[in-house]
């Protein structure tokens, strides 16, 4: 997969203000991998201070249990690298930051840390809303900066596919 | 101002890892304006887990308050974007991220929300660490994304010289 550019990622936050904007949603992240490109993303929209509240960057396993309530023991059971951690982020950052949606990221950028079981590339977005939660799963093949700029971009898609509806 | 290339901000990541890794030092970031760049440049980085915890991304001031346990007094008397909310943000953060060195922007990134007293570009970016805090005052001049990639470079080059001295 090609990694997105400078404007697609900002055509991508562009969206997602509309998406909020429209109907009043607060937005937060919770971040990973990304280190915390989604929030920069979404600020480089001028006006976003209307809708982002802001982002917890979770890049330590206990950042992910002191920043966003992941529990202790699905960390444990599951891996900071799961469907489980991702949820459990959205989840808890949601709460946290108190805001309508939160999105999460975590996934192995590379170019260490990768397992047969969790390969390099591997990644985890999920959203949480009042409604509940959703995860999606991605293996990226891109070098470290792609993988997270592909990570950032599946972040931002599932925030306006989950605002407006997957056919929009 | 020029603001600087990926690459210029990347080599000041790389003086940061340098800087973290050879002291044993920890290192969180709490970003306003920045929404989230200056964590998004240190994990640029590989292995940069082994010294980046995280980061909280306080772009509303509740968040600031909620994140980084800015005092809401303070931020009444002296606004959002000044040198004691700069200095609260990192003192707060380091203590909220159980780090060793944490670093904090707070500023008018544009093109809306400045003033004759605060005007677009204006940035306060603060350190802490167990010997105490310092800031800096700046005034960019380039647009919200030239600023805001200012602030980032200018956050990271406070955090090398906090950590091996101004004449390096």
């Amino acid at each position: 997969m090609r990694a997105p550019t400078d404007q697609e990622l900002l055509d991508l936050a562009q969206r997602v203000a509309s998406a909020c904007r429209e109907r009043g949603i607060r937005l937060g992240t919770a971040e990973s991998c990304t280190g915390g490109l989604v929030g920069h993303v979404i600020t480089e929209v001028p006006g976003s201070s209307d809708y982002f509240s802001g982002a917890v960057v979770t890049y330590a396993n206990e950042m992910k249990i002191a920043l966003a309530d992941v529990p202790a023991a699905v960390l444990e059971a599951h891996g900071a690298v799961s469907a489980q951690v991702a949820r459990a982020m959205a989840d808890g950052a949601r709460r946290r930051l108190g805001v309508d949606v939160a999105v999460a990221v975590t996934g192995v950028a590379g170019p260490e840390g990768g397992s047969a079981a969790k390969p390099v590339g591997l990644t985890y977005v999920a959203i949480a809303d009042a409604a509940g939660d959703d995860v999606r799963r991605f293996v990226w093949d891109g070098d470290r900066t792609g993988n997270k700029r592909l990570s950032a971009a599946a972040a931002l898609e599932l925030v306006v596919e989950r605002l407006t509806g997957p056919s929009s």
